[in-house]
């Protein structure tokens, strides 16, 4: 069995997200015949986009154009196009504006994941996702513009009510929200306001689970909650949200019920296939688990598929212990790597996952590494955490600037992007 | 006569521009009860507008926050809410959001302008201006846009039209925008694209006078003319735009008329008095001239009105020669820290204009420079072109990230903001 249909095979990869992309640079680099077909014209460092969320960052220093990634691989193309459909028997991809469907021998599908509200899509509105720069846009307008309404608001419940921010899901979107909101209340706004005390703002972090961080080791769950609560956050496990509206939260913890009163609600606890992973799981018959992710073979293809891969947040992988892997670019990055070297014929074995561990960074000097040979929170923690991202960022697209705003925020306690501005949607 | 109703009057300031905010900054560091009110909760260095409009910079870069100009200043109010009315005889500003009106003693009105069509509105969708950060983000997709369009266009004609951009007015903002898109085709985007080289895009300066730069001396606007062409824009003068559709505009020359097919088109032509401004008008009685500008006294107030002051791009002010001082930055600066040292009682004379000169930048080491004591152009026009910007823009929010950005963007020819997002209208 050979992954290479014929000597130059077309490969279209659907996604340009650290799956696509990584796929897109070792294939490119090696004169392949590829094609990149993005809905957005930009690669999205997505774990920094809650920084963008709380002002820290512009959307412009997350996001490189896929095009000036791939602009010295004369053999690959990019098409700033949403993939609509595939075409199994003919090998063809239907593409939304493109006059032309995309013929392909080799499909890599890597459109990622988008935010699950678990069958509440009405709560979309209320409580926004943190996938996409407008979301993030979203998200900060909302924050700062709840900061702004309460200076101008002289009813005290009102106001209290304008100061709580609810953050739903501990996982490390939901922590690093929830810290960067506490940290913005309490140092970036804190002499901003004169009807209020930015620091009476209340960050609640809300996760249905027993603990926040769930892959995460116990003590590292326990630390971060200790972070979280020394910036002024609260922190409830087991509070499952049953309701989300205009006017906050009903939170059910062990039998009993809460209506907390919030104007500004942030979802962090859930993603499924994005609809193109959608079509292609219905197209080739695949199996999927409730959060939508498709079960490949250990070569990251369809079964009985071998011109099919499936990469990042829409591959459902086994690691080790029968644990599937989580989608985190780290391991997006290393099955984009890893199919492109399959379909130049340099690798044969299955995909194996190299765990370098994982990170969460909760605030200014704070933050939680579990690595395969240690785990360790704190300031040392942090410093590993801003130099990984960093080193990353400047690998990618030399994204020196964000070195330079991180280090300003640091020094001034700043944030340099607070700006309010019109709905995106 | 004095400026001062009473001993610690409460200072108004409409608009937290160039004007307002220089007035609110000299009151607040003199400890002025003040309350600055505006729809938007940044300053906006609208100078470097077109900068984000053309992927150079992000919003973020050229925004502060207004609350953290003022923050040490513990008598400054900042309201981030909309001015809707006044009432002269109350001396009371109506707010859009805010649950009690706002009473003043002394009242700025410094709301500046808005795009104007000139009667045109419906050619607001087809040819956006470039007045807020939503404008420039909205530029930015459609420049961009049309070259990924272009390169799913298998028609050439339609192709071409994708890759003609149009730029409506000759000002500063025109020819930096023309400067910019060119420079961004020939450079930024060079090796991007397979299906056409971007080098062949056709940018067009469209200017209904006999010149550009019509504020500048003629061999500076010549000077211009042949840095843009050297960039591969042209440039037509004597070209009134009579209709913008969904196809490209149509222009009349001396006596022909003639239809361009583009996909994009810019407007850059005309500003008037934003509808807060309007309504201050129609309140007192002022008298305006053709762009809604309010004919005011030497001392700023409207004639016959000791507590109300308008600055900036809303005022009529003669300059030396009898012609009006021109709607730029340095003018409503200074007119912001006059009013300010007159309200404080630090001066009773009329307001001076000190002119400092004017300079437009057209690219990459091109720039006209108009000083009092000197003209110039080409690389030294540009470096202090750079040179004054970055201390501004230092002086105001240390924003010492503009300048790595630009030394960046100028050893690689990138450009690190391009981004094509949701449409936020």
């Amino acid at each position: 069995m050979t992954a290479r249909p014929h000597d130059d095979p077309h490969v279209v990869i659907v996604g340009g997200g650290f799956g696509g992309l990584y796929a897109a640079k070792t294939l490119a680099k090696a004169g392949a015949n590829v094609t990149v077909v993005d809905a957005r014209n930009f690669h999205l460092f997505q774990p920094l986009l809650y920084q963008v969320a709380t002002g820290g960052l512009s959307p412009g220093d997350i996001a490189s154009p896929i095009r000036s990634v791939l602009k010295r691989a004369h053999r690959a193309r990019v098409l700033h196009d949403e993939a609509i459909d595939v075409q199994a028997h003919e090998r063809r991809v239907l593409l939304r504006d493109g006059a032309a469907a995309l013929d392909y021998d080799l499909l890599i599908v890597a459109t990622g994941s988008r935010t699950s509200y678990f069958g509440h899509d009405d709560w979309a509105v209320r409580a926004p996702g943190l996938k996409t720069v407008e979301d993030a846009i979203e998200m900060r307008s909302r924050v700062l513009g709840a900061f702004e309404r309460a200076e101008m608001e002289p009813d005290h419940v009102r106001r209290a009510a304008l100061l709580t921010f609810v953050i739903i899901g501990g996982g490390p979107t939901g922590v690093e929200l929830a810290g960067a909101v506490a940290e913005l209340a309490r140092s970036a706004l804190a002499r901003d306001f004169r009807r209020f005390d930015p620091r009476d703002a209340r960050v609640l972090l809300l996760e249905g689970g027993e603990r926040i961080l769930p892959s995460f080791p116990p003590e590292l769950s326990a630390r971060a909650v200790r972070s979280l609560e020394h910036l002024g956050a609260q922190v409830w496990t087991g509070a499952m949200v049953t309701d989300v509206d205009g006017e906050g939260v009903e939170v059910r913890r062990g039998n009993a019920s809460e209506r907390m009163a919030a104007a500004t609600m942030l979802w962090a606890a859930g993603v499924t296939a994005t609809s193109f992973g959608e079509v292609v799981a219905t197209r080739f018959g695949a199996t999927r688990d409730r959060g939508g992710r498709m079960r490949v073979t250990p070569h990251l293809t369809l079964p009985g598929r071998d011109d099919v891969y499936v990469i990042g947040d829409l591959a459902l992988v086994d690691g080790p212990g029968g644990r599937p892997l989580p989608g985190v670019a780290p391991v997006a990055m290393q099955q984009g790597a890893y199919v492109a070297r399959r379909i130049l014929g340099r690798t044969e074995g299955p995909f194996r996952y190299r765990d370098k561990g994982q990170m969460a960074v909760i605030g200014r000097n704070a933050a939680v590494c579990d690595l395969p040979l240690a785990r360790f929170s704190g300031f040392p923690a942090w410093v590993l955490w801003l130099f990984i991202h960093i080193a990353y960022l400047i690998e990618f697209d030399n994204k020196v600037l964000v070195l330079v705003q991180w280090a300003f925020a640091y020094v001034t306690r700043e944030r340099g992007a607070r700006l309010i501005t019109a709905n995106p949607r």
